[in-house]
């Protein structure tokens, strides 16, 4: 009888959420009770168990539905929105804007339902997620919906007495959200699952539709300012019918220009988190062991040191890049980009030398890999290589159309190096991080060495296995080398998060690509490639961070 | 020790293929010997199993290497195409020609090394995945491939004497990879698996290029034919270093641009394929239940019946709007269109009405869901989901112009009627054969039904289960029903494959998007969603007889 003390945990991770939840929740219902009690705020009595799973038996298509449901309000706000930029005759602002208001209307009215109603219910919310919902994520949300607070207000100054134009429900939209997913990111929601399931797409699909009006409208604003004269631009889209109705208004205008791209941020932002949020619909959450990490920095010194040595270069760098780029000397232009290009090179180099570093030490090192399924940790892995495909494609974008232009002139050399460079860098990167994530913590019990212990009267050579994790757990020469990796990556990936998140946009200010592409597809790609870019440079912070803490 | 038979199975399909198999592998080692004896061609005793395990252990990343392989030569091919089709001068059609030329050599290399080395070996397959490959998956492969080649026969003997714009390499591909997924489609690869899975991500990468650069040369070929004269065609793009060297040129080119879907589907198929093994390599197949379906058709009698004059009533008016589309006579013209939309609006509602049908009985039927976790049927659904999206985005487009236009004249009504119930018909269809594939199929005992008897001697209330499924075990009027819906979308999903992939475009023949969107734009959505809506017919038609075997 040694695995029947197993047996339920083997069960209930096997199908972590999705048609298969009713069997195992079925099968579990026969076992006396589970071995570890659920971690769990309010009532976890085993009878309440019983309860929600007989009322969920039924409800097997919800996350079918609620799938069907983000589908359709996806396509028809792309079709909505790209109409809205090819033909302003027909699809005006004011329609985009109506469909708009529709689904933010909405998905506050679900949000105030769940808070008011769903959440407080007894039974409502019986594990939370502890993966769910990390820090920085958070952090994150609250800066950038403060600051897309912040475009709406402008905005709304901006077209003070139009109020088809902009409407305070924007206002009032990141304020609920940011306040919604800031207490309830982390639920495991067990009741009116249904609903909860639908209303998260709902989100889901109303961020994702606000993310490509704010990616379309940026991009048509950009290409505006370059070609088109100032008399153009305000008879053209956008100004046609919202005129602006006061004397402040270019200063205005200018401000929540700026703050575009941190809109768009806090959008994706707010999807992860409601996508981790459905996927966690109806979740059974293991009794995972919580790894005590220790948090001490005194091994460590070169990578710290040398990491915050780029950052102050870089900061640098940048300041006198922000200043120079904007003065009318061509001279003076150029000398900013190449400031820009050079110090960018250099710290991309040196971040791909010391991962170079880093993945060796990870072939050297045989660990063991962890074992346990673990959702939030493949949807991390799968939002850091998603996210890095932003990079990869603006680089490779830029790599052909300056190989195809020959590459005359220092400037096109050293774009062209850059990308090789970052293309090379990100890859490693990627390749670093998740090896780091999938090994054993070293300072700690291997998870399944407890397994092995179990087993160990069936097998004959776990001895082996069980010496090798000792030797491991010595803090060796390896160790001290992958930390200080990590904490150098970890502070180059800020500045290089710092650069573009306020403002640096080489991309435009050098025009070799606006030239090959035409301005439209070059304006496309970058401003859909760029803001996944900068949420790639925070997320790997996060993730090097984790694996800093497990080596 | 009840469980100790079942524990290596559930282990097994805990982490069906990632990093975590290693630690999996390494536990199974302990234990005796697989309860049921894998289903292998070939060496299968379990010495060689623990051989192969040791030999794998080190290279955990290797998942990973090709996942960055595969990232970046799409990255690369997608940047060379776009930029082959946006900017002329700089990057010409031999340019890519280049690029493509050296992928597929190279894939072909691998493979003809895969097929006389790796595969030949002792240990190299041990076993097979009997859901990977199905039938009509390696039909249609079979069937494009054929008209794949035809096409690559026409363009070189259009081009015959430009070696530059066409070359042999690509005649040989269709044949070498229809020759390798045929035979090798099920190999769970064991051996050389880094190399494997490497080769099988530029396979990947190879198909999905050559598909991008399909679907920019048809939508570029389309435009043209539209909107430029005959002169200004033979100048531009493409034919302009690769001017035709003989007389039967016009009829060639014809004929080969007729087949440039069958090459797009092609590549999908291939790619699809490429996929399913790359999953599969280094998996360790459980050895499932083989459900011996019994496949008869006495019981149904309305579904196919009205599924078969769907399909001739469908065939009669798709052979008039060939002859009719093609007439200078505009009245003629719209005539065929009318024709065209009535029947298509006819289809697609009685799938509709039958899929709902269909729908509120699974809602009555409390059948089980299936809780095994199977990579191919989790793979099936996505592809029936992301493939439904084609049609989902062409449809929502053409919904938005003509709501927009306001719908004048019949024409444009029942276009716009048409989209709305298409919408409504994917969306059923996908709800009802996702439901469905989940159920366990009725006329065999479910699958932990056993598992609950072996729970008995714990559990009280399992009488009550059993009992359940004994009831649902006979032969009711909701399970005849259930196979009367099935097999009537199943012939109604055929004849809409039929019809667009036999060259039905009304989305051309009728103006109403072209002037809405600019022809460019709406040029693109249809070359790509079109595709993939016809991929989702097959895989519709594939999934619908699943699911009638099981009810």
């Amino acid at each position: 009888m040694i695995f029947c003390r197993k047996m339920p945990n083997v069960v209930m991770t096997a199908h972590p959420s999705n048609g298969g939840t009713v069997t195992q929740v079925d099968s579990i219902q026969h076992l006396p009770s589970p071995p570890h009690p659920p971690t769990v705020d309010g009532a976890s009595e085993s009878g309440h168990d019983v309860e929600v799973v007989k009322e969920r038996t039924p409800q097997g298509g919800e996350w079918l539905l609620s799938g069907i449901i983000c589908i359709n309000i996806l396509m028809l706000g792309c079709a909505l929105v790209s109409s809205s930029a090819f033909n302003v005759v027909a699809i005006t602002p004011v329609h985009r804007q109506i469909f708009l208001i529709t689904l933010l209307v909405l998905t506050m009215l679900w949000m105030l339902f769940y808070m008011v109603v769903t959440s407080r219910k007894d039974r409502a919310v019986l594990f939370k997620d502890r993966h769910a919902g990390p820090v920085w994520l958070k952090a994150g949300l609250v800066l950038f919906g403060l600051l897309s607070f912040l475009m709406d207000i402008f905005k709304i100054a901006t077209y003070v007495g139009y109020l088809h134009c902009d409407s305070p429900v924007k206002v009032a939209y990141p304020i609920v959200q940011t306040y919604f997913l800031w207490f309830h990111s982390r639920d495991c929601v067990q009741l009116h699952t249904s609903l909860t399931r639908c209303g998260l797409t709902l989100t889901l699909s109303t961020n994702l539709v606000v993310w490509m009006a704010a990616v379309t409208e940026e991009s048509i604003h950009q290409t505006e300012i370059t070609h088109l004269n100032i008399s153009m631009k305000v008879t053209n889209y956008g100004a046609k019918k919202c005129t602006c109705s006061h004397m402040a208004c270019e200063t205005f205008k200018e401000a929540f220009y700026y703050l575009y791209p941190f809109n768009i941020e806090y959008s994706l932002f707010a999807s992860a988190m409601t996508y981790i949020m459905w996927k966690n619909v109806g979740r059974i959450v293991e009794h995972h062991k919580h790894y005590k990490f220790n948090f001490y920095v005194k091994d460590v010194f070169v990578g710290p040191v040398a990491g915050l040595l780029l950052v102050v270069a870089g900061l640098v760098t940048f300041v006198l890049y922000k200043i120079n780029i904007l003065k009318e000397d061509k001279d003076k232009r150029n000398k900013a980009l190449l400031i820009h290009f050079i110090m960018n090179i250099v710290i991309v180099s040196l971040m791909s030398l010391s991962t170079m570093i880093g993945c060796i030490i990870y072939r050297l090192d045989r660990r063991e890999y962890v074992s346990d399924k673990n959702p939030t940790r493949s949807l991390d892995v799968g939002l850091l290589v998603a996210s890095s495909l932003g990079q990869f494609i603006i680089s490779y974008f830029s790599l052909v159309a300056t190989v195809a232009t020959g590459a005359q002139g220092y400037l096109n050399v050293l774009n062209l190096a850059w990308a090789v460079v970052l293309v090379v860098e990100i890859g490693l990167q990627n390749y670093f991080i998740i090896e780091g994530l999938h090994r054993e913590p070293i300072n700690v019990m291997p998870a399944n060495a407890r397994a092995f212990q179990d087993h160990a009267e069936m097998a004959n050579d776990v001895e082996g296995q069980i010496s090798r994790y000792s030797i491991s757990k010595k803090p060796s020469w390896k160790r001290r080398v992958l930390r200080e990796v990590c904490a150098f990556l970890l502070l180059a990936n800020i500045i290089l998060w710092i650069m573009p998140a306020f403002g640096a946009r080489p991309q435009f200010d050098h025009s070799a690509e606006i030239y090959f592409y035409n301005y439209t597809m070059w304006n496309a790609i970058v401003n859909i490639g760029l803001p996944f870019g900068i949420f790639y440079r925070m997320h790997a912070v996060a993730s090097l961070f984790e694996v800093y803490l497990r080596d």
